[in-house]
């Protein structure tokens, strides 16, 4: 019998994810019924699922075999307790890439200080040349499959980065911390700060006020994260005490970012429209179809997501 | 007899470099006389140079045996008739570092658009996702000590990188073009151009209107090289047209940028005050002391002037 998989996702998504999802299949030699509406939730075998979909109670999906997520971040189903199938995670090359490229790109503004230049057109010749790569501390909070690549880049341009995860880790070229102390040593060098952390209950408001002012001064917060990883209220106090330099944030606990949010008018807050990386549907298309694939052939699943853990 | 090298730069420098040069030559073993005041210059065996410097009519050195250059582009020195022994330029590892940092954070700076992000921070929630580096055709304009680092740089970094030389190069992944025709296919592609060319009767004014013309639309111009590369001009009315996207410029034909020059206040122009990269006098001591160690011992000179080429 050949699998029948629901896409459950916004339309939009349908029309990028559809031919790529076909091309998939017939490369894999899959023949599939692949559509957004196919009728009794009983007769379906697959969800390929956005967690904002419609389909919020697994329930009915009496003879589900896995849900593959279009997302790397799962918090918004991980703890959906009417899913009891194993449930997949995105990792995309192009997700990666696009990561790597917006991390590597904001510590570069920071370090460069590319805002400072921005904003001195008005004539005044004043050089500042700033230090190198080799002298600017960057961490990374966690190293998974996008804070790895990105601390690796950042190594590779020079920088001395660390990184921390929750169980040891090891990138080269990189300092790998884990663990609470771990954390203080990787905060207290960071003047560039990056945070690609799941959202977890581990990790919800991990950058609270505390660990904020375990920062050296002038520090600079990246976040490309979650926005919940992030305590708001203490971030703005510390960048107006002006212990922190600035915030360049792209995840917020509230998208899109309400306008009367503080972060938008802040002079220290750079606020991006959750853009710094996209799931493009060509790579990902490949690999929900290589799940399929293991699935249907009784092999274990590529990127499961652990459900106790939360990521 | 012990070398007697003058050094001649400004006295900030002689500040910044005494202690290293010192340093260089105990650790080369060589015991000289060093200062920025030797008195008769036809005791002066080296002069360790600033183009910029007092000391433009070498006449009087009359037992001369090499000017070793401070600075990298030496365009101001390499045409002056009274010198007639070997004179060398500065490549130094830390110049080198900072305009590959220079180079890929304006390049991703323009490929990510964050100087739209930086300007559009007023709670306007419009999301654009950048194309992936894999997809962003870059091209560098020389590829030599500086040219070819940066070109490595972005290439690791996933842009499609294509890189132009006088005679012939070979750059692990990068699309190596020379001569004419090769400028024409570089131009071509070039979404954006980084220009690392050293100013000689060859590459003055090469980007000139007919050049700017091959450009792609919407083209960005990064210049870190020499400001009379450009035809201000031209750049200004091919900015102006719409046909080019932006100029980021670190060189002008006169520096100071006078404060009345239109690319100051001009929208699509970023003026940074000649600060892309800067000779470090730690690593840029040994470079010198190497050559004087070699000078004295008959062996080749490095980072050799070619006075007819002019680089
Ligand atoms: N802004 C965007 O456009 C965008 C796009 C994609 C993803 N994201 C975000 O990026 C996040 C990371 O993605 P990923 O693919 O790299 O995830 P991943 O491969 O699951 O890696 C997560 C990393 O975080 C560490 N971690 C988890 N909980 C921790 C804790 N309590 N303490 C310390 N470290 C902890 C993990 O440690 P171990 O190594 O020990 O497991 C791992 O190194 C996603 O969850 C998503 O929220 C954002
Ligand atoms: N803004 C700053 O802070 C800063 C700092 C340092 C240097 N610079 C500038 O950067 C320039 C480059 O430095 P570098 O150390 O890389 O110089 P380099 O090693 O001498 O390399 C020069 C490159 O330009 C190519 N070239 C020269 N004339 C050419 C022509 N007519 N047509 C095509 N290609 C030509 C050379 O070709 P071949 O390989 O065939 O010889 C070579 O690849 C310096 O001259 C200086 O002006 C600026």
């Amino acid at each position: 019998m050949s699998p029948r998989i629901l896409f459950s996702a916004s339309e939009a998504k349908w029309h990028e994810y559809e031919g790529h999802l076909r091309h998939s299949l017939s490369a894999a030699g899959i023949t599939a019924e692949l559509s957004p509406d196919l009728g009794p939730p009983e007769e379906v075998d697959y969800v390929v699922y956005a967690p904002d979909s419609d389909v919020q109670d697994f329930t009915p999906f009496t003879r589900l075999k896995a849900v593959l997520s279009l997302w790397a971040g799962v918090e918004d189903v991980v703890g959906n307790t009417t899913l009891r199938v194993p449930l997949t995670r995105m990792v995309d090359s192009g997700l990666t890439e696009g990561m790597v490229e917006y991390a590597t790109g904001h510590v570069l503004r920071h370090h460069l200080n590319i805002d400072h230049a921005l904003a001195h057109q008005s004539g005044n010749w004043v050089r500042h040349v700033p230090p190198l790569a080799r002298h600017r501390h960057v961490t990374v909070l966690g190293l998974g499959v996008l804070g790895a690549a990105c601390a690796r880049a950042l190594a590779g341009l020079g920088f001395i980065v660390a990184g921390w995860s929750r169980t040891p880790r090891d990138v080269e070229g990189v300092t790998c911390l884990s663990g609470p102390e771990g954390l203080e040593q990787a905060l207290a060098r960071a003047e560039i700060l990056v945070l690609l952390l799941p959202l977890t209950p581990g990790t919800d408001s991990l950058l609270n006020a505390a660990h904020l002012d375990q920062l050296p001064p002038g520090a600079v917060v990246i976040n490309p994260g979650r926005g919940p990883l992030i305590d708001d209220e203490a971030l703005l106090a510390a960048l107006d005490r002006g212990d922190l330099g600035h915030a360049t944030l792209d995840v917020f606990r509230t998208e899109p970012l309400p306008p009367e949010h503080p972060f938008w008018a802040h002079p220290k807050v750079t606020v991006t429209p959750h853009i710094a990386s996209e799931t493009r549907a060509e790579t990902a298309s490949e690999v929900i179809v290589e799940n399929i694939r293991r699935c249907e052939a009784g092999l274990p699943l590529l990127h499961l997501v652990d459900r106790d853990l939360g990521y």
